[in-house]
């Protein structure tokens, strides 16, 4: 144990608090506001970050979500006409999930409400404190960490 | 939406990749080294804190986890010879929970090895700085949150 530990044990605590406090914030939100969750949410995140399609069992490792979470997701998805599933040319049990048209509007469409809502709940950091502290923490954090996350 | 959106939202997204990172750490640690789960760790860490006793709601309130969950937990604490049970008196339906000696050695056991693992995750973080974040995250955090989370 190294003579920082306590302050860093304290550090752990308070980003945990913080991170669930925001993350409870925004999960109500969705779930009010939206009548949707934030899993749903990350779901679509990931595929309109990789609008050429994702493989289903690729989505479950971005997101740390079990592939049975994700296939109920993908499925009420490609229900409502967001998402579409397409099998993978040369392997005959893979399939590619993309957004249709309307799922890329509706997702442009939480995510601008999702924005907002940190904006608000971020509203006592000013764009430099939010700059340096972005900073600081990935300098603090191991790179393939952050990597591995994105 | 605030001119200062952009750096918030990336401040987010930064918050909760290393939360979730560092949180990923600490349960696979549990599991591996310890055959336990960060959930039982948490109510563990409440009952440590409350030596007279927590009554399940109040555990189940304190970490935003089922009350059904709490009961598993409890059951296989008590069961174990950690934990002990008892009748809240005029309450003929709220039990009391409280760690037993042998809970409270087991239950410091591993908090010394999650300082620890906490201790080296955060390595690269000064003593100096983890005590400038620690308050920085804490002004920028409506203090009603901090509470409710504590």
């Amino acid at each position: 144990m190294s003579a920082a530990y306590k302050p860093r044990l304290r550090l752990w605590l308070r980003l945990l608090k913080t991170t669930q406090w925001i993350e409870g914030e925004i999960r109500e939100r969705f779930r009010t506001e939206f009548a949707t969750t934030l899993p749903r949410f990350d779901v679509m995140a990931a595929l309109h970050r990789n609008p050429d399609g994702l493989r289903m069992s690729y989505i479950s490792g971005l997101l740390n979500v079990s592939n049975g979470n994700i296939t109920g997701i993908v499925d009420r998805l490609e229900d409502e006409g967001l998402a579409e599933r397409r099998p993978v040319a040369g392997d005959r049990r893979a399939y590619s999930v993309k957004l249709t048209p309307a799922g890329l509007e509706d997702f442009e469409h939480l995510a601008r409400a999702h924005e907002k809502w940190v904006d608000e709940l971020l509203t006592n950091v000013s764009a430099a404190e939010a700059e340096e502290l972005t900073d600081f923490i990935g300098r603090t954090t191991p790179e393939r960490q952050i990597e591995a996350a994105e």
